[in-house]
C-alpha cells in the first residue's frame, strides 16, 4: 500500500500534483496509456529516471525455455513473454548546457493528469537547470482509439525567466538499457528478450526501424515523423544507428516564444510480412497520423470516449473515492480492450510486464462481461481471438487424449505457458469460463452472427471436452475428477462445485447454441446423438452438498479438511503461498479466492436464497483474498444475502487495488480483473444484475454510506439506465426499442419514460467475519 | 529386454562367455561389486571400451542447482548427486606395441565371472594384438567385505604363443573423460561435477590423491599400493599429475612365464578431515590391506560370505533361473548394505548413477525386511543413518508447520532433493515406511537397546507428524487428506488406505515402544497426554470402504473415478508417464504400483481373508506396473490368495529385472528394491511368512512348477530353515534357544529337530487378468 500522498481525487481524472521517484515505477503503470494495441507506460518524457520504461505490442512475445525439476510428459517446453519493443516515448531536452533531468536542478512545479474523458496524459513541469535556465514544459500524450497503430506527444517548452537555448532530442530507441531485474516467475535473473535489427530507414516520410525477435522470429516495426512549431523555422535533424533513430531540433527561445514539437508513433508487427512490407505499413499509419494533425487526433479520442462514457458511465454518489476509482477502473479496462484486433486481453492490459503477458481465464470471467456491457465490440474480438486459438487447444486436448479443446492457463499465442500444471492445466473450469463468456456475449448482446460464427464453435469444442473429461459414475452420476477450481489453495481435487456447475452450463448452452444454427453445426459435425449425450452429462452432473451443514462444499469433501489455524498465522504470513507449502495449504479449508461464490455469482439459480446465505456465511471466514480475483465476488454475494456494508467494503478494495497499491505490484501493472471486478461489485452486487437467456434482472440495495449509484449499459442494442438510491431504483431506456427487465420479482417494460420502482426491505444477520486480520480494506492487503 | 545372449545359468555364478559390446553398459552394473560404503562398476580393467565408468562412495555428494518452472514455498534449491569419484580400477596394458583394447585384434576367449559365494568377480581373456603377440590376462577383482575402504585387483599376464614385452600401468585418475551424457531427470545436458585437486603424493607407502568436490565440498581420497611378480623383478615406476597417479611396471615374457600385479586400493571422503589427515587415513587403510596380502583378502571375503549365505541362503528347486537370480539379487542387496556404514542404501545401490544415487522410501519398504532377516546388523545400519538425519527431518517438519519428522523423498543427505512436490514431498508415507522398517526390526531381532536408541526417536518423531497431518472430522474419523500414497499414477488424495494403515501402525508402534522404553521416552519429552492423542488418533483413523462393491478403495473416491482406456492404449505406450499427462493418469482408475496391495501384505490383520481376495481381483486388471516396486508385492498378495502360478510369474519378474534388463535401464544399475522384492516374493509369498509383534508365521505352499523352497532367516538371534515341498513344510531352528512359530493356524515350538506339518488345500477360482498386455514376464516390459 502506498497511499500515494500526491494524487487528487477527482470525478474524471488521476492528478498527481507532486512527484515521487519513489512511487515513480507504480505511477507509470496508472498512467500508461493504451488502446489495447500498443501500450505505453507512462514513463517520463525524457527517459530517466524510470522504475519500468515500457512499450507494449499485443500478441508481440519472445519464446524462452520452462526449465523443470522433473519434467511430465505435457509440459510445455517453452513460454511466450511479452516483449518491450522499441521506446518511442522518448523526447530528450537539454536546456542551455543541462539535460532536463527532475533528479537534478529544481522542480518547482509539477502536475501530472490522466483526463478518463479526453484520453490524454498530460504532464506540466517547471524546472531550473543548475545552470539557472528556467523553462515549463508541458506534454501531451495518447495513444490513439481511433487510429490503432498510433501514438503521439505535443511536446511544449517555454522559457519561464530569461532566455534559454533548448535542444530537443526525440527518439527511437530499441534494446534500451534497463535497470537490474529481479528474479522472474521462474526464479532465474534473466537479461530481457533482445531484438535484433533487421532494417532501418530514414525518409521525408519518417524514420523507421525494424527489429526482429531473436527466437519468436517476429518483426517489429516502429516509425516516427514530427511537426515542429517555434521561433525561426527550427529545423530537424536526423541521425540513426542499428538501435536507434534521432531526431534533433534547436532553439533559442526568449520569454514568451514556446518550441512545439508533435511527434507521431506508429508500430506494427508481424510473423510473416518483410521489413520492407512492415515498414511501408508503419509509415503509411504515420502519414495518415499526420494528415489529421495533433487536434484532430486529440478531438477523434474526445468523441470515441464520449461515445464510450454515454453508455458506461458510473455514477457513485457519496463516496468520490470510490467515484473516481470506479471510472479509473473502467478507463483501464477500456484501454486493455478497445482496439485489441483479435489479441488476448493480458492480465496487466498493456500497462507492465506482470504475468509475462499473459492472459488468464481471469479474462474472460472478470474482464469480458464488462466490456460486453460497455464496449460490445472489444468483448467480441477477445471472443473472436479465444476462437481463433482453437486449432492449438484442439491439439492440446488430443495430446492430453481428450476430445474438443482444452485452452491453456496462461498465453499469448494460444499455447499453454504454465510450468506447474497442478494449478494450470488441471484447471480445466477455463474451458467452461470461455464458454460462459461467449454464451453471456450473446445473451447480453443478442448477436446471432457472433453466436453463430464464433460462440457455437468454442460453446461445442468446450463441451466436447467436458464430455470426454468426466463421466457416468454407475449410481452417482456424472463426475469431474482430479481438477483445480478457481481456488488456488486447493489443487486436483474432484467434482469441484464451480467446475461442475460450470460445465453443466456449457453442456447445456451448446445444446441450445447447437439447435439454434444446425448448419453451422453440422459443418463442425455435431450429431444428435452427441447432443444427447451433453444433455445426458449435464443432467446427470453431479453437485456436491453436505447436508450436514446446509452448505456446498467447494469441492468433493472440502468441508471434511481440517481447518486452517488462522491465530498461528501471522498478519505477515500473508500471501500464504509465500510462507506455506501448497502441501499444507491444499490439504485445509483455506481459500485462496472465490470458488463456491463465484459459482454462486455465475449460475445464480442453481442455489436457493437459503443455501447462499449460508455459504455465504460459511466461506467468508475462510477466504484469505491473497489474490486479487476475489474482493470482487464477494461483493456480489455479500450484497445478494444483505451483507452490503461488507460488499461495499469489498467493492473498495477491488477498486482502490492500483490506485493505492495494495498489493505492493501496481509497478509490474494495472490488475484489470479486479479494475473490472469494482465494476461489477456495483452492477451486479449493488444493482443486483443477473443475466439470463430470457433477459436481465435487477435487485439492487445500496449500503448505508451511499446516496445514489446510477450505471448505464448495452443490452441488445439498447442503452439502459439504472438508477438506484436508498429506497428506490428507477430504470431508463436510453436508445431503443422497448424491452423487458425484470426488478426483483417484477416484470417491467422499458420504454423511454423512467419506471421506478421501490426496493423492498432484507432482514439479514449480523455480516459473517473474515479471517482473523483478513478484512477487506482501502488499504491494507498482500497478495497477487 | 536384452536376454543376454551370454549369461550362462548357474546356482551360485554369474558367468559371462562372450564379450558383447552392445550391453557393456548393462554388465557394467550386473558385474558391479561393492561393499555398501565402496562400490566399483564392472568396467574392463583397462578403461576402454566402457559403458558407464564408475567409482562411487556412499554418502559423497555434489550440490546442484534445481531448476523450477514457477518455484514454491518449500522446494528444495538444489539437490545432492552421487559423485563418481576417482577411479582406481584402471590397469592398462601394452602388448608389444600395442594397448591391449577388446575392439582392436582378437578377443579369442573370454569370460566374466561373478562368484556370489567368494565375492570376487573374475575376468579371464585371451587375446591376439594386431601386431600377432598373444596373451592370456586374468583379473580378479575385489570390494572387501572385511576391510571397509578397501578394494583389491589380482591383474596376471602371461604369453600365449610366442614372448612378448608387456608394460603394465595401473593407475588412479580423477575427473575422467565421459562419453556424451543423455539429459539428466530434469531434462538438462550438464557436465558431470568436478573434482578440484587438493594433493596427490607418492611415497613408498603408495600413491594417494587428494580432490574436492567444487559445491558441496566433500574432500575425497584415493590410495593405491602394489605387489609385483614377474620374471627379472620388475620394477614399478609411478608418476603423477593434477588428475592422476600412475605406476608402470615392463617385463619381457617367455611363454611359461608370467607377470602378476595385485594392486590394493583405498578410499576415503570427509567433511571435515584436512588433506593431509584423509591422506594419511587412505594410506593406514592401504597399509593394512598389503600387510593381509592378497590371498589373504581373498579368504577373508570368502569366510565372511559363507557365515552370510549360511543364514540367508534360499534355494529354489524346479527353475534354475530363478535359483540364480534370486541368490543374484540378495547379494546385490547384501552388497548394497554390509558395509553402508551408516549411510543411506541408495536405490541403485553403488552400481550406477540411476536416481542420482538417491536412497528412497524403497529402502526402508523393500530392501531392509530382506536385510533384518539376513544380515541384521546393515538393516540395524541404515536405521541408525535414518535416525542420524532427524535433525534434518524435524527442520522439514518444521518448515512445513509440523511436528515431529517429515523425511524426504529422495536423498543423499536426509535433506529433500525432490522438485516435483506432488509426487514426492506430499507422500507422507515415507515416514510410516520408516516407521515400520524400524519396528519391524526389533520385532524380528529382539533387540531392545536398538529400539531404545534408535527405533523409539524414529517412532515417536513420526507418531508426532501423523498427529499433526491429520485431524478428527466431527462425525467421520481421523482423516489424513492430501497426501500421494505409494501408486504414483495418483496425487494429492484424501483417505490413501495404505497411508492411514501404516499411519495406524505407526502411532501404536509408537505407543507401545514409548510404554517399553519410559526413560527415554522422557528424554524425548513424550507425555502420557500425547501417547493418548496417538492412541485416539489411531482408534479414530479412516479406513475407507466400497461397500457396494466390497473392495477397499486406494484412496477416498478412487472406486468411483473413471476406468483407464486401456483398450486405446497401444504397447508401446508404456510406462504411461512417458506417453500421457499425469493430469489424465491421477484422475483414472489406472495405477503404476502396488498400493492398496503392499497394505495388504504389510497390514495383514486389517484385512479379512475374502476381503484380500476381493481386493486383488479388483486391483490386477488395473495396476499396470510401470515401477519396479509392484511385481514382488503382487506376488506376495496373489499367493496369499492362492493364485500361486501368477504369484511365481510376479516372483520371476522381480528376480530377473537385471539379467534380463526388463525394464531396459539395468545400465543405469541394479534395481535393488525388485531384487530384494524376489526374497520377499519368495518368503513372504510362498513362504507365507508374516511378522508380528508376538512373533513369526507362515503359511507356505508351492506352485506347480517347484519341487521345493527353502530359506534360511534371522529371528531374534536364532537361525531358522524352512523347507516348503508341495504338500508339507518342514521347519528347523539351525542355531539358538528353542523359539514359537506359527505354520497357519498351528503354533508350533521349533527345536534342534525339525518339525514337519502338512499343507492346507486352498479352493481359489480363475486367476485375475493383468491390464492387456502387461501379464507379468521374464522377458517384457517397460517401467522405471
Amino acid at each position: 500500500m502506498f497511499s500515494h500522498p500526491a494524487l487528487v481525487v477527482e470525478p474524471w481524472a488521476v492528478r498527481e500534483r507532486e512527484l515521487h521517484l519513489d512511487v515513480l515505477a507504480q505511477t507509470e503503470s496508472i498512467f500508461a496509456l493504451s488502446n489495447g494495441y500498443l501500450g505505453l507506460r507512462g514513463n517520463l518524457d525524457e527517459g530517466e529516471p524510470h522504475g519500468v520504461p515500457g512499450t507494449y505490442l499485443n500478441g508481440c512475445y519472445e519464446l524462452r525455455p520452462l526449465p523443470y525439476p522433473e519434467p511430465g510428459y505435457g509440459d510445455p517446453e517453452s513460454e511466450q513473454t511479452l516483449v518491450n519493443v522499441t521506446n518511442g516515448k522518448l523526447i530528450r531536452l537539454l536546456v542551455d548546457d543541462e539535460p532536463f533531468d527532475v533528479r537534478h536542478g529544481e522542480l518547482t512545479q509539477h502536475e501530472r493528469v490522466l483526463d478518463l474523458r479526453a484520453g490524454l496524459l498530460t504532464r506540466t513541469a517547471r524546472w531550473r537547470s543548475p545552470g539557472g535556465g528556467t523553462i515549463q514544459v508541458k506534454s501531451t500524450r495518447l495513444v490513439s482509439l481511433t487510429q490503432r497503430p498510433v501514438a503521439a506527444i505535443c511536446y511544449e517548452v517555454s522559457p519561464v525567466e530569461g532566455p534559454v537555448r533548448v535542444v530537443l532530442q526525440s527518439k527511437l530507441v530499441a534494446n534500451e538499457p534497463l535497470p537490474p531485474r529481479p528474479p522472474d516467475r521462474h526464479g532465474l535473473v534473466r537479461p530481457p528478450p533482445a531484438l535484433v535489427p533487421e532494417r532501418s530507414q530514414d525518409s521525408s516520410a519518417g524514420m523507421v526501424m525494424v527489429h526482429r525477435t531473436a527466437t519468436s522470429g517476429l518483426r517489429i516495426a516502429a516509425g516516427m515523423r514530427h511537426d515542429v512549431v517555434g521561433p525561426g523555422k527550427p529545423r530537424l535533424q536526423p541521425d540513426r544507428g542499428d538501435d536507434f533513430a534521432r531526431v534533433m531540433v534547436t532553439a533559442a527561445l526568449a520569454p514568451g516564444q514556446r518550441l512545439r514539437l508533435v511527434k507521431y508513433l506508429a508500430y506494427g508487427w508481424s510473423a510473416e510480412r518483410s521489413p520492407a512490407a512492415l515498414g511501408d505499413q508503419v509509415l503509411a499509419a504515420l502519414t495518415a497520423a499526420q494528415a489529421s494533425g495533433w487536434d484532430e487526433l486529440v478531438r477523434q479520442q474526445r468523441d470515441w470516449l464520449d461515445a464510450f462514457w454515454d453508455g458506461a458511465d458510473v455514477v457513485v454518489e457519496g463516496d468520490p473515492v470510490i467515484q473516481q476509482a470506479v471510472r479509473f477502473g473502467l478507463f483501464q479496462v477500456l484501454q486493455a480492450g478497445a482496439r485489441a484486433a483479435q489479441h488476448p486481453i493480458p492480465a496487466k492490459g498493456l500497462t507492465g510486464l506482470g504475468y509475462d503477458g499473459h492472459t488468464f481465464w481471469d479474462a474472460e470471467t472478470f474482464v469480458l462481461p464488462v466490456l460486453t456491457f460497455t464496449h460490445p465490440a472489444a468483448a467480441a474480438d477477445a471472443l473472436r481471438w479465444r476462437r481463433s486459438t482453437l486449432p492449438a487447444a484442439t491439439a492440446r486436448a488430443a495430446q492430453f487424449g481428450l476430445p474438443g479443446a482444452m485452452f491453456p492457463w496462461r498465453t499469448i499465442t494460444g499455447s499453454e505457458c504454465s510450468g506447474y500444471w497442478p494449478a494450470s492445466t488441471a484447471a480445466l473450469h477455463v474451458n467452461a469460463d470461455i464458454a460462459y463468456a461467449a454464451w453471456q456475449h450473446v445473451a447480453a448482446t443478442g448477436d446471432r452472427d457472433f453466436e453463430r460464427d464464433t460462440a457455437l464453435p468454442l460453446l461445442v469444442a468446450t463441451a466436447r471436452l467436458w464430455r470426454g473429461a468426466g463421466h457416468h459414475e454407475p449410481e452417482n452420476g456424472f463426475r469431474i475428477d482430479g481438477v483445480t477450481g478457481p481456488d488456488e489453495y486447493s489443487a486436483l481435487v474432484d467434482n469441484n462445485t464451480y467446475t461442475n456447475l460450470m460445465a453443466r452450463r456449457n453442456l447445456t448452452a451448446a445444446a441450445a447454441a447447437v439447435a439454434r444454427h444446425p448448419e453451422q453445426a453440422r459443418s463442425l459435425e455435431v450429431t444428435a446423438e452427441e447432443v444427447a449425450q451433453w444433455r445426458q452429462a449435464a443432467a446427470a452432473m453431479v453437485v456436491p452438498y453436505d447436508p450436514r451443514l446446509g452448505v456446498h462444499p467447494q469441492s468433493e469433501g472440502f468441508t471434511q479438511h481440517a481447518a486452517w489455524d488462522f491465530h498461528r498465522t501471522r498478519p505477515d504470513q500473508y500471501p500464504l503461498m509465500r510462507h506455506f507449502p501448497y502441501f499444507e495449504l491444499y490439504r485445509r479449508q483455506v481459500v485462496k479466492q472465490a470458488d463456491l461464490v463465484l459459482a454462486m455469482h455465475l449460475c445464480p439459480d442453481d442455489f436457493t436464497a437459503a443455501q447462499k446465505a449460508r455459504n455465504v456465511r460459511y466461506y467468508e471466514p475462510i477466504t484469505v483474498r491473497d489474490s486479487s480475483l476475489s474482493a470482487a465476488t464477494q461483493a456480489v454475494l455479500a450484497a445478494e444475502v444483505g451483507h452490503l456494508d461488507l460488499a461495499y467494503a469489498y467493492l473498495a478494495e477491488a477498486a482502490l487495488i492500483d490506485l493505492n497499491d495494495l498489493n505492493h505490484n501496481t509497478r509490474d501493472g494495472m490488475h484489470l480483473a479486479s479494475l473490472a471486478g469494482a465494476w461489477t461489485a456495483l452492477v451486479a452486487g449493488l444493482g443486483g444484475m443477473r443475466l439470463r437467456d430470457h433477459g436481465l434482472s435487477f435487485a439492487p440495495r445500496l449500503p448505508r454510506r451511499l446516496d445514489r449509484v446510477a450505471f448505464r449499459l448495452w443490452f441488445r442494442q439498447r442503452r439502459l439506465e439504472v438508477t438506484v438510491r436508498a429506497a428506490e431504483a428507477t430504470y431508463r431506456l436510453l436508445t431503443g426499442a422497448p424491452v423487458a427487465i425484470r426488478h426483483y420479482d417484477e416484470e417491467l417494460t422499458l420504454t423511454q419514460s423512467p419506471v421506478t420502482r421501490p426496493i423492498p426491505t432484507i432482514a439479514v444477520g449480523p455480516a459473517p467475519a473474515q479471517p482473523p486480520g483478513r478484512p477487506p480494506g482501502r488499504g491494507r492487503h498482500a497478495g497477487e
